[in-house]
């Protein structure tokens, strides 16, 4: 083979690297002559984009960004990746790791007072397919459609929070369901739970007629200050709001899961 | 020019671009035969490497790790990028954003009693060229070396929480200082302080004898609330720690900084 030849068999292999692989899409559409600038331009704006939309979600995830509404029209696509890619996930099941290394350190009494609280909605059980319909947080929250949603109980399980779940009820926990549904989707809401494989809680608590109306961390403190009054210890609260780990009557360990999607307050 | 030197001069301008550009370490090691398994293998552990290293980094920004001494051996490069790249300045200038905006909100009484309260060690200062030298926080710390760094009084200011500094300064808050330090660094800290821009506070507030030994939440709520007794409205607060921002006597908003490198309890 000449040198030539080499070379041609080189760049076609180089070629369909490019075409096949992960690179590709930055590679094919490489800048030449005029376009050359645009392109570029475009490419450093999306990677301003992703830098922003990192420091976004670092915002609100420790709630430096207090309320908000919808995800920035900026993010809304970083927000999809990050749910359907493989981070979410990895978060998922890194914090059930830290979740159970700490539920390992409790010396579990017997007595039946040892407890977990878990949030439910993007904490056990996934909304996604709702999201995925609903412009991943880019749309101001429905409660119509959101309850219709609610009502097939259909949410599949966070497969991370099904481990932590699980484990913990085999470590000996009491398990108690902490959330913002309202008594009247008590059936769907238990239907969805045993559906997705959470089985055997202790309680399932739900907004009843006097709780509605409160802000969601003085309903929960409440609730929990109730279980406190009743002599459990909560070792550890799981939820994806700082309005689940907040507030007063808090757990010994709060373990915050993601959720770029929607806030409550 | 027939296509063979065609395709060698396609050929070397590809290759010059990968040996200039930011794709070059990951395509001038491309596979080849039997290297290429083994290759292809550090590829993936490497990309598993940085999933995990970011959903450490989501635990320990959200305080789901709880305490933790040293950053995992497999992160340190990971959080070396991170603070020397644009992440730790691009979330610190975004997180400095979001309280401008709400310190916009605040009707200014005139009373100079609207109170911010500022940690100092990675809130207003920046110790990196500290630990720089000392493994980016890989190291247990070491309190004498720390001291020594301290009495230089050379650390920089943090860019976004200078600007932040000087316009809540200029909306007429008065600025408040509370760190962990100890009351025999007040005169390097005030030094380095006014050497990093950050002058005309209201109040450096160190550790005294009595507060020795005393948790970080705990010393920080008792300082908070004898502002707050005091007649101070604290409508913000900046820390880089839990420790800064919970406990009691807490400020209207809480503003979470990045840090990677250490974590006070």
């Amino acid at each position: 083979m000449d040198s030539g030849r080499f070379a041609v068999a080189l760049l076609f292999l180089f070629l369909f690297s490019f075409a096949t692989g992960s690179l590709s899409e930055r590679l094919i559409r490489m800048p030449s002559g005029d376009r050359g600038a645009s392109v570029y331009s475009g490419v450093l704006s999306s990677r301003k984009n992703e830098l922003f939309c990192e420091s976004w979600k670092f915002s609100i995830e420790t709630n430096d960004v207090g309320v908000w509404y919808v995800v920035p029209e900026k993010c809304v696509s970083f927000v999809q990746e990050y749910m359907n890619g493989e981070r979410y996930r990895s978060d998922s099941e890194v914090i059930a790791d830290y979740a159970l290394k700490h539920a390992r350190t409790v010396n579990i009494a017997g007595d039946g007072k040892d407890a977990w609280i878990f949030d439910i909605d993007e904490t056990l059980l996934s909304n996604m397919p709702y999201y995925v319909n609903h412009g991943y947080g880019s749309e101001v929250f429905d409660e119509n459609s959101f309850n219709e949603w609610v009502d097939l109980a259909e949410a599949p399980a966070l497969p991370a929070s099904l481990r932590l779940y699980t484990e913990l009820q085999q470590l000996g926990f009491k398990i108690f369901l902490l959330t913002g549904r309202s008594e009247d989707q008590r059936k769907s809401t238990d239907k969805n739970l045993q559906y997705a494989g959470f089985t055997n809680y202790e309680k399932l608590i739900l907004r009843g007629t006097s709780d509605l109306g409160k802000p969601a961390t003085l309903y929960k403190s409440e609730k929990r200050q109730e279980l406190k009054d009743d002599g459990y210890r909560i070792h550890g609260s799981s939820g994806d709001q700082w309005s689940d780990l907040l507030g007063f009557a808090i757990g010994k360990r709060s373990f915050k899961l993601p959720n770029p999607l929607y806030y409550i307050a």
